[in-house]
């Protein structure tokens, strides 16, 4: 069956449009590997995200080495993935995956003060929405625990792939096993019931802003 | 919140037995970031793949540039995140994903021959279980368009990052929001209902392998 390597050749399954980078960037669950370069090596970790315009912004502690790496302007790329199915074709090789991709190359800057703030204020709407007027504002020393990174997307260093619906149809050459299904077989991501803490009073509803995400999956 | 690359530096997070690594290799659905670097910039792509033993396999067009580059001893890293769910906590700095993520690093070997032809077998039987037997076997012209790539998983080269349970407690010298409700809430990937391509007969019903795949998820 196909890889999403060997899918990438197919120049129909290539996007052009911004609005389609955002999009693919803006669906699930903000959750991309950001890949760097070590000391000649691949550097590669997963990150939560969000896309606020024509930036993308990441986060994490200031503490982390190989970030403050990727923070002093190396060159990084982010890779976003969404399965959306298996595409059974009438041969392994025919056979497929449907997904959504995008890889985003560009250099991280570290944001500061205000702007460091708001990135993270973004980062949680994006992730859990709603959130962050439920619980306290951050605080000075939270801030300065939390390093708040932007990736600029800029024309021609970005690149999106899609494939979607079902099997070519098998040439007419070609022997197909009789009665044999083919199609796809669609894959999502949902929610499952939240789990309280120990700390949650029995029968306390999860937070306006969980359960209006669930409603909206 | 805190994103992975920030759990990451948690120590108690990091798992030290192989047979962790293959437990989060072994779960999901087969898909995972290959990085690499190109002429000094990382490169990136999304690749299906499939443990067998202590080797990673992978596969991808023999046209694909990028692969081959790969393929001819480059170092690379393969990133394999699932997410299982969002922790809220009683403020934004405590909140957390739950995830399990593995990065592997190593060099890709090409198979060739019958070693070629099992592990794209092999590969098919990881993403859909028993298709394999249901369709005609690989074709010479099919091997010959498609390379069989090999990861072997070596020690002291790889790292699983997993974290999981429910939020931190508040320290006593934290004020909470009076029936702030924290927990988590989980995430999981289902199946949908299967969509038959055109050339299939009203009322035929999906492949046995894929009523036992839907059936186990």
């Amino acid at each position: 069956m196909s890889s999403p390597a060997r899918i990438a050749r197919h120049a129909e399954r290539a996007r052009q449009h911004r609005q389609d980078l955002y999009q693919v960037l803006d669906a699930g669950h903000q959750i991309g590997t950001l890949s760097t370069v070590m000391d000649g090596q691949p550097w590669v970790v997963p990150m939560l995200y969000a896309r606020v315009g024509d930036r993308i912004l990441l986060h994490g502690s200031t503490g982390a080495g190989a970030l403050r790496h990727v923070a002093a302007g190396a060159p990084a790329a982010l890779c976003v993935t969404h399965l959306d199915g298996w595409v059974y074709a009438h041969t392994l090789f025919d056979s497929s995956a449907n997904y959504r991709s995008a890889v985003v190359h560009s250099e991280l800057a570290v944001l500061t003060g205000k702007d460091a703030a708001s990135a993270l204020t973004d980062l949680s709407d994006r992730m859990l929405p709603g959130r962050s007027t439920e619980v306290p504002d951050h605080t000075r020393k939270q801030l300065a625990a939390t390093q708040a990174l932007a990736m600029n997307i800029v024309d021609g260093r970005w690149t999106v792939k899609v494939r979607q619906g079902g099997p070519g149809e098998p040439a007419t050459s070609e022997q197909v096993p009789p009665g044999l299904w083919t199609g796809v077989l669609p894959i999502r991501s949902v929610y499952g019931d939240p789990v309280p803490a120990p700390r949650v009073p029995d029968g306390l509803p999860p937070s306006p802003s969980i359960q209006r995400l669930m409603s909206t999956h």
